[in-house]
């Protein structure tokens, strides 16, 4: 039992700290405050922090003036965006702070995980990076099923839910005012996976993508149907329905952020019998179940960071056990 | 990298050892021959080794002549049963050997993990407990799901499949010459699970038991079904059906080994929302898909003995890329 498994037994906190305060953030802070063994500190933000009215009522600071508190935090939840905020604000918060993030450009995370990894062994603290649903939750599944079963044909689905990325696309358009995109799973072929296919999908076998958009006025909807449908990487492999609603119809029908998705493999075992497993989860707020898995890297972080294990990891370096605010011996006798 | 991860790539094969020569043993067997990084160097059997035949054509050993071995084998497979095989011959095997098995008596896992860890410590060896479905992957699952979403309730459900245990309790009632036992989870809670239930439900509610039994020449028939429908823990909380069939009618309808099973967790996560999170599995060798994890696992404590990480583990306690034979960056590149 190390001094994070005691912790919470003795009622003594872990110190957290948030980094950029946006959707996440709000979530990692209600997280923060259903969660007996953790604290919230200090929230920081790159804005005028006498503007940032933080729900907990933490008063917020002024990012520059992060490393001052070096001594009062555990762990830092990196709550900024992917793209342009955590390549930047990882390296440098990591030299003072241990941290989690859910940094999630999946192509980029080899390389910002050296780079973190590299700053953390130097300032002897410990990241765990991308520990989201996906990446994250969702990396552990495939990742779980294909080291168990080798033999066999692996399949993600995503959705039905908002995807901010391709929303944020859609917004990018000439004339478009507002826009929210929903990512759907083909029932047809999850059916199929379901049944033990082992067959190759295409993208557009896979998912549809439906489009809630509020045209400026006097836009051309034609055009921007055909912008749409046609953007590379986004929209071109997909089939993509686009629908033209007013701002009050998206406002009141299309602002929340459900989600879910399915990791399912398909195979045979070593006898040449059929296997299925699956992994499938739905949940009515995306920034919340990020928070909810970000927290729980957090608690093994500190555990990995009490054994001076320090350095960056990913979801899939670190043992399950860690991840519970309940001691080894306990979890074992629980769920084994 | 390490030894191990090299392996793979080298050619240089893992050596593995079979202890125990049953249903398990054999699809270990079979999953040794499809994995290119592991060779079966020996099989060992407590009964006359000449008058055991092996699918791979490995000579069998007299299991007491197994330390002979300890410089040729670099992991053994622990393949005898929990009841009265593992206690005994996990200590005394793990002396002299890396170990893995699938012990499987619940309440008793945290007392033999002391005992082998005890040992493998002195002996600087390592071995993996319990590394099969339930306790195991399943394990994996309810550990994952309850840490990442402490506000909540979980379930788990087993089958439809056939339980050796039960099956074996039904054969030591007198006047039955054979049974099978099926294990099944109700639909309609399943659903209910599925929908997002939070609810407790009992034994009962559940699963439900169904029974094909081969009855002796001239036995009651009616007494028969009494005692099994009345047997304390593995019937009397359970709705129970029992048929009578022929010999001939138990073999050939009730002779294979599928089986699978959910670990489903509903709840809430920090701002209110809910969530439902499910793994879920089915597959027709019982046998195969336990040798199937049991064979990651034993690459897992390969890399740990690599790394001098002597004693015993739980599936709890492993990274999950240690269970690739892949390494640890080809994983991440891979899958997050």
């Amino acid at each position: 039992m190390n001094k994070y498994e005691k912790r919470g037994e003795l009622m003594e906190k872990i110190r957290a700290g948030i980094y950029g305060y946006g959707n996440i953030a709000r979530s990692v802070e209600n997280a923060i405050s259903k969660s007996a063994d953790i604290s919230l500190e200090a929230v920081f933000t790159r804005r005028d922090p006498n503007k940032v009215i933080t729900a907990s009522g933490v008063k917020a600071t002024a990012a520059d003036r992060a490393p001052e508190f070096k001594d009062k935090i555990d762990i830092m939840f990196m709550c900024g965006g992917s793209a342009a905020d955590l390549p930047k604000q990882g390296p440098e918060t990591v030299r003072y702070f241990n941290i989690v993030d859910s940094f999630d450009t999946h192509a980029k995370i080899p390389e910002y995980l050296d780079m973190i990894d590299e700053r953390a062994k130097k300032s002897k603290k410990v990241a765990v990076i991308s520990a989201g649903w996906d990446p994250g939750l969702f990396s552990m599944m495939k990742s779980l099923f294909s080291s168990l079963l080798p033999d066999g044909r692996g399949q993600a689905f995503w959705g039905p839910g908002v995807s901010q990325g391709h929303s944020d696309a859609i917004r990018q358009v000439e004339g478009v005012a507002g826009a929210v995109q929903y990512t759907v799973p083909d029932e047809k072929v999850l059916s199929e996976m379901r049944n033990g296919s082992e067959k190759d999908y295409t993208t557009r076998q896979k998912h549809r993508r439906i489009c809630y958009v509020v045209a400026k006025d006097g836009a051309d909807k034609g055009k921007i149907t055909k912008v749409i449908k046609e953007m590379p990487y986004y929209f071109s492999d997909y089939d993509t329905e686009v629908n033209f609603v007013s701002p009050e119809e998206l406002k009141r029908e299309h602002s929340r952020m459900p989600h879910g998705g399915n990791v399912i493999r398909n195979g045979r075992t070593s006898g040449g019998g059929a296997y299925h497993v699956e992994f499938s989860m739905k949940f009515d707020s995306n920034p919340d179940f990020t928070a909810s898995i970000m927290t729980a890297f957090a608690r093994a972080a500190l555990k990995l960071y009490e054994e001076k294990e320090y350095g960056a990891r990913t979801v899939l370096d670190i043992p399950l056990s860690y991840l519970s605010q309940k001691d080894r011996k306990g979890q074992i006798a629980e769920h084994l």
